[in-house]
């Protein structure tokens, strides 16, 4: 779909027609004033059949009626005459268009048809349309601003791009951004995506020069393979993706038998991909600016150890308690250093980190400076950051305050470590406090210690690595049996033993007196499990018989359990016994298809962890060894396969190998599958073994 | 301590002597300011002993030298002056202070001497002295504004009380309430509470009618009894104290041996207490001044059924993830509500709450207007939610924003139901902002989706309802035995039992042939456990054997255990033989006294609940059935006692009787108690029994 030539040329014309220009229209007159403020350099052509002047301006009846080329057809006509504009500019030769009319799939089925018609003529003559029910574009860094709100200014040319699936909130984001001095290079309403979506824009903005970081609002990612992709572009790139995601999209149904599908709601999943492919996810409008502009204005940074500069005892409690939520770490200072500041701070002051210079500020106004410096010299530190406001108002003296962020400024250029500047609390960047920093060079100011260290937690988790992978998908799995409706049990265990994945011995019985015999084989305690066609949840019919110790009892335990199916009715009846596994700790591991990602693998402790507090961890397929340890550590549960409570500690590895096989299996088996659960799979020491499985193919 | 006529005085002199007024200082500079930009009508006499003319105006060499007379001495002289200061300003009856200087006790050893002296001096002579070490204030409502730093304008007058230990943040608060237009009665910056403290401030907050809500920011609480009698009167007076706590303090050391210390962290129990005071806490200073804004601006709001309108797909599905987080209600609107947003709405409107009345208010703005007049009418919501902003900058026609605002401001005003009207995101309510909130009598406007769900949620779940009691203490309990050190098993038992507290039943077996005899009587399986003088732990060797089915097993179990513990050279060596209890649900119940706050009880469930999740909820002592149903209702693990996993549903009311019981005979206990622990407390069905507990005395 992507043509990045034609993006180029959508968001940078030389030339522009609003089509549909009327004084009557807020839209119309937004979008004139915007190009006229923003400084567009090109000629802005009026289109009006009906006046001749419009804002002031000469109009023309008709876009054949322009005088010289269109590089951009701006269109506001009624719905019906939509269609009609494009294929007269496409006779002319405009081939970009944004369409701010709406009237189209968001009105209902009538709506859908009109815009399939649309898009089928665009595409046919390989126009380019971004809309239709957008507000358009503001392409900050090249004063082009076709869009149809105002425009709060002064907007800040700078290294956001930010594309976002919601008109009305365009103009609260460009307000904040604009609150917040930090500067933006393209914002663009996406409207409907009838052609332009999501993922073209990222992809251009991947390419734009004037783009370091790029914000997502989104309500549904339409091109999951896309999206993927221009990510990883972003990300080689060098340039965080940040992203707000609302809304939900229903989960494939057929894996309701198993517990993974419960587990796996489709926010996880998001959840899942965005970690994959190094999406930054956040969870306000503030986060999502604050954030990319972080990553925009100062870049990722290198590590999780901050050093921390304040001049507040209040703010440098709140600071170390953001930074544990944030998972930053706070070293104390090294000896020379906390020595070199020692020397520089007034008696009274505690020399830790955070560092508290005191309110002695007020008295030596350099003495922030001079202990950033130091701070800055720090071995054991990776970055520092710098608590410091802009001045809302001039004060008296406004010259010894140009001085003095000067010099600061200067500290923040030739600090050996990235410095991050970060204000109290969230407010506008005010008009003087803008004319400061554009005076003095003072880099950009995060907005307050409550989104900034969000920030910051993200800009130090953020990498440019190239996204985990994992080792191939098992080439042929072997199958016995015909892949469909669900697999329990014995059928169950003998995929994933056929395929490498460790499963616990066990025996079926045609009868009680085999069911004794496989017991003697294995030796006592055993555990006797009924089987039937299509049995899932055996613990309901008390089917799962624990702690059988003498032939007796497996044998009345076998015969209750045939009775028991007898009685319902089942088919296909039969007992498996197996060793009983003592010790250890039970996992659920399972594989479910989302429908737009693929294959999610999900862990979790078994029992109680999965059943009463849901505590799992979810990652798309493939995984490889570390991530799979990564999702174990995540596990709220985690202590247990520690070794808590006496329990003897897991070999993860061993773990995750086998997790990391189910994995290779779940790939392997392709389309065939839908989810593939082993519940428990059990771990004690390096034992890992399969108690249990259930597979649903599609 | 506190003295309401002094603390009124305080507050609201007539007249001011600036002691150690200069040119060279800022503070002193600022000071005068601030007084004469807040429009403080009274004189304010600078006094410098060799300067006759500061800031422009006259100056007095002495206090002494003042005419007339000074109702408030604002103190800038050096540390060692400021005592000689105090002793002449006393001998001419000036008797209300403020200290801005510095280097007293926050300085060490030598500081706290000083102060000491100072603190002295002021009672014996019956002064009020706000500080040392602290900016001052600034009252707005009654403009006296005696404060060392700017003061950010314009600052409005209005609803909000502001106490601060901090200095720094003091400031950011000020800019903070200022930019987003939020009005402050009166602001404190606390210095070292002297003598002034948080609590005698709060009083005045209480009685003061220019305050309807209280915004705190706590480094500690220092005096814990004051602090919650004050903040019940607030209460009572329906003024919520919403509180930003940083910091920490330690816990009593002697409560090791139980879990129970460990789950009551120190912020866990000022949790335990803002909750059982009624204290709003937030975690952010952005938080603190939006949610104390819109309790003072708007009130306290009646239920947590929401209804909201708003312009905005995305941010209605932003807003409906918030209230979610909230515990906040979006029920669906009521059939006639829906009817009648039906005719007035677009077609391809979707009438759901929250109501997104689509971007069509661009051509139609009367839309969300009218749309919010029909949702307040609707009987299932108890407050409405409006999403809208303050213009930043003036339109072209604002005069017809002027009518449009007017409409909407008198539709909320003639709602029958409280209406919250919140912008999209957090930024300042700008200068033009400001002008059409006055004009158009439009309400204030909470600061961003983000942090006014978070307002809105702490404004529904404030209660100026009593806060829960309970029954009275055990009066006179019945302690067999000196209490002294560490009581395990056998002797906590009797305490419990003794006290009406449920216990299993249970034998001291002397030897092996008593403890089969005690088995035989209670029927099997049994539980036999280790007791030695001091042991606690007992799971440490195998001392506590589960599942024991014969005479046979307990005669061996009581032969293994004896030797493990004379092998341990113990003395007091016995058994105890207790029925086995199956099935069920087991808890943790404990007390523990915190130095501050007093005794605080835990619940939480037994094993990997409180050990790996500390899944545990506190309150503080007393509590009655309601309150520990709320607190077992927020344990993770809940569902188990609701009968997950097919456990038998406890019955809570039966089980919070128990621990109503345990809290009543802590509290009986009194000061001798330092912890009581039951470990577990066994609850199926309506049967509920210790099964083993520990108490240590004080």
């Amino acid at each position: 779909m992507s043509d990045p030539d034609a993006m180029r040329a959508l968001f940078n014309p030389r030339s522009i027609a609003l089509v549909g220009a009327t004084d009557k229209s807020g839209w119309s007159v937004n979008t004139f004033n915007n190009l006229r403020a923003g400084g567009f350099p090109g000629p802005v052509h009026l289109v009006n059949p009906r006046a001749e002047v419009v804002h002031g301006q000469r109009a023309y009846p008709s876009l054949a009626a322009v005088p010289g080329p269109v590089d951009l057809a701006y269109v506001m006509v009624p719905t019906e005459a939509v269609l009609p504009v494009l294929r007269v500019g496409a006779k002319l030769g405009i081939r970009r268009y944004v369409v701010l009319t709406a009237g189209f799939a968001e009105t209902g089925a009538q709506g859908r048809e009109r815009e399939a018609e649309l898009a089928e003529f665009a595409r046919r003559d390989g126009l380019t349309v971004l809309g239709p029910n957008g507000n358009g574009y503001v392409n900050a860094s090249a004063h082009v601003t076709p869009y149809g709100l105002p425009i709060p200014g002064p907007l800040a040319a700078g290294p956001v791009g930010v594309v976002l699936q919601s008109g009305a909130l365009a103009s609260s984001i460009l307000a904040f951004a604009q609150a917040r001095d930090i500067g933006i290079s393209l914002l663009t309403s996406m409207g409907n995506e009838m052609a332009v979506s999501v993922t073209d824009v990222v992809e251009y903005l991947v390419d734009d020069p004037a783009t370091r970081a790029i914000a997502l609002f989104l309500e549904s990612v339409r091109h999951p393979a896309e999206f993927a992709r221009v990510v990883r572009r972003a990300t080689a790139a060098g340039k965080p993706v940040v992203a707000l995601k609302i809304g939900s999209s229903p989960l494939a149904s057929s894996t309701a038998q198993a517990h993974t599908g419960a587990l796996v709601g489709d926010d996880g999943v998001i959840d899942a991909v965005f970690r994959r492919l190094g999406v930054v996810r956040v969870r306000s409008l503030e986060d999502l600016i604050v954030t990319a502009g972080l990553l925009g204005e100062v870049g990722p940074l290198p590590g999780r150890r901050l050093g921390v500069v304040t001049p507040s005892g209040g703010a440098s409690e709140i600071i170390a308690d953001r930074a544990e939520d944030e998972g930053l770490a706070l070293p104390p200072f090294a000896p020379e250093t906390a020595a070199r500041l020692k020397e520089i701070l007034p008696e009274f002051a505690t020399v830790a980190n955070p560092l508290d210079v005191t309110g002695y500020v007020v008295v030596d106004r350099t003495l922030l400076g001079r202990a950033l410096e130091i701070v800055a010299d720090d071995p054991g530190i990776d970055t520092v950051m710098l608590l410091h406001d802009l001045p809302r108002v001039p004060p008296a003296d406004a010259t010894l305050m140009y001085a003095l962020f000067e010099a600061t400024a200067a500290r923040i250029r030739n600090s050996p470590r990235p410095v991050v500047v970060v204000g109290n609390v969230l407010t506008d960047v005010t008009e003087f406090g803008r004319t400061v920093r554009r005076r003095t060079d003072f880099p950009h100011v995060v907005g307050g210690i409550e989104h900034g260290m969000s920030a910051i937690g993200a800009a130090v988790r953020w990498s440019p690595a190239e996204p985990v992978g994992g080792p191939p998908a098992v080439a042929t799995p072997v199958i016995s049996g015909e892949p469909i409706g669900v697999w329990a049990e014995h059928r169950a265990a003998a995929l994933l033993a056929d395929n490498g994945v460790p499963v616990v011995p066990a025996e079926l019985a045609a009868d009680s007196g085999a069911a004794v015999q496989a017991a003697e084989k294995f030796g006592y305690p055993v555990v006797l499990k009924a089987v039937a066609d299509g049995l899932a949840h055996k613990s309901d019919l008390n089917g799962v018989r624990l702690d059988l110790s003498s032939a007796d009892e497996v044998r009345r335990a076998d015969r209750e359990v045939r009775a028991a199916l007898r009685a319902r009715g089942a088919t296909g009846i039969g007992t498996l016994v197996q060793p009983q596994r003592t010790g250890g700790v039970e996992l659920l591991v399972g594989v479910v298809r989302d429908p737009a990602w693929g294959l999610t693998l999900a862990v979790g402790l078994g029992g109680i962890w999965v059943e009463v507090l849901r505590d799992s961890a979810l990652r798309l397929l493939p995984v490889d060894r570390d991530e799979v340890r990564g999702a174990l550590a995540e596990l709220r549960g985690a202590p247990l396969l520690r070794g808590a409570r006496g329990v003897e500690p897991a070999d993860l590895d061993a773990l995750a190998d086998v997790i990391v096989g189910v994995g290779r299996l779940a790939e392997g088996l392709g389309d065939r599958l839908e989810s593939l659960e082993i519940n428990p799979l059990w771990v004690s020491g390096s034992r890992v073994e399969a108690l249990d499985a259930l597979v649903t193919w599609r």
